[in-house]
């Protein structure tokens, strides 16, 4: 059986879009439905409760959309959330970038040492640590906030000097704990990849959640029998919708997505 | 006669407190009355339409508050939406720190090329550039957005290297130009000053709009014979309100305002 319904995904922002454009890669066939709460990005200093409030409107959205998953991009909002959204989600499977990250990292670490990087309310809510020590007690989780990185990405400055010396003044400590796994816990920092790895050396593993959560849905819809028929153009029949169409959405969806020539639909989040 | 109604301040965040200092440095008679769209700050890379619907929701909440006249403190907000502010103030005077820091920088301009930073959405307005022009059209006006410049002082590296090299990245083209004033068109930059004129030399004259503000302030309320009584404990009757208490806000309280002492109200603005 396949099923034709769009993969939901939402964001803060447009930092969602490397899911994505990992699903796109991995899976050609289906349609996804993306949001992106561009109007009250970025989240990673918000509270607690603006996080979940947010977050619980926008899965909201989402699941009025006829979806048949749904895929929480936001690292913030996934590691504050998901508990909310999986009340409001009722049989529609929910997965968050958190966990998805968290088990590479753990088959991967030989030296049971994992470091973390996000922002200040990702790494504070110690949602990393408690999923990663929930599969492998024994591992050693080091969390550091990197507030400045997202936005480096956000304003284009990611192959700069300013983007080396700020991935180098955040990580030296990391590299000194002796991890060997590096979880990339913001969907923005996929694309300081290249500069974060010659920071912290080939010895250190980068886990891209952005990659492992594509991998995780597209096992999770095989196992539901509920991937998209071969016949369909999933990406040709994707939509995009945004809080806030930005002057910059066109850029920052072609840094993100690797593609700009989407048309996103502006909708009102703050009445639902 | 004096006035002992407060003064509305809003601003997209809580960068705006750099004017409430200015204030109550000027004025410590004046009660203050902020309020701080931390559930939406920074404001600077949304789009027009956003920016003048939020600032509506802020004036039109601070308008409730029985104040004598209404600061917009956020630049972006200044430079977008003040005409749609005046249009639901009434009789209420509004002043937003743009105007001000064209009026302190045309009288200082020898060159006739003055400097202006800020945000995308404010330099994109070319507010700065119609504001001075009208004043006095011989002056040529330079603008630069430096979209990393908030996001260094909100996440505190103000005097790293990191920022430095940051300013320098921003500002070299401009201090070419010939200007002899720069304006400070974010409410974060006064945070910047010394980082900045160490940078673009002693032979550029820097304006800080928050400094500049509050001097207009006090004018106008001279002028209207509505400042607040000499036995006015204006700092103490201060009233601070915030559409999200992040947990960054003691913090951010300090390094703004220069004391973190003050408890803030959370209000919600989304159905006003």
């Amino acid at each position: 059986m396949s099923d034709p319904r769009p993969i939901g995904v939402f964001d803060s922002g447009l930092g969602g879009l490397t899911v994505v454009k990992e699903l796109f890669r991995t899976m050609p066939h289906e349609t996804i439905l993306y949001l992106g709460d561009t109007a009250r990005s970025p989240y990673g200093d918000r509270s607690e409760a603006a996080i979940r409030k947010f977050s619980v409107q926008n899965a909201r959205f989402c699941l009025t959309q006829n979806i048949k998953m749904l895929i929480v991009a936001c690292n913030t909002a996934s590691a504050i959330a998901l508990d909310d959204i999986r009340q409001i989600a009722g049989d529609i499977p929910v997965i968050g970038v958190v966990v998805s990250g968290c088990k590479a990292a753990v088959v991967r670490t030989a030296e049971k040492k994992i470091g973390v990087i996000g922002a200040n309310a990702t790494i504070r809510s110690d949602a990393y640590s408690i999923s990663i020590q929930s599969l492998d007690p024994s591992i050693k989780v080091y969390g550091k906030p990197c507030p400045l990185l997202a936005s480096l990405v956000e304003v284009g400055m990611i192959e700069s000097e300013i983007a080396r010396l700020t991935v180098q003044y955040y990580l030296y400590e990391l590299v000194d704990c002796g991890i060997d796994c590096l979880i990339l816990g913001c969907s923005h920092y996929p694309l300081l990849m290249e500069v974060i790895q010659g920071t912290v050396g080939t010895n250190i593993q980068l886990i891209d959640s952005a990659f492992w959560a594509a991998k995780e849905v597209q096992d999770i819809l095989q196992a539901l029998d509920a991937t998209a028929g071969a016949d369909v153009d999933g990406i040709g029949k994707s939509r995009f919708f945004v809080t806030d169409h930005s002057p910059n959405f066109e850029q920052a969806a072609g840094r993100f997505l690797g593609q700009s020539a989407i048309s996103p639909t502006t909708i009102d989040l703050e009445h639902r």
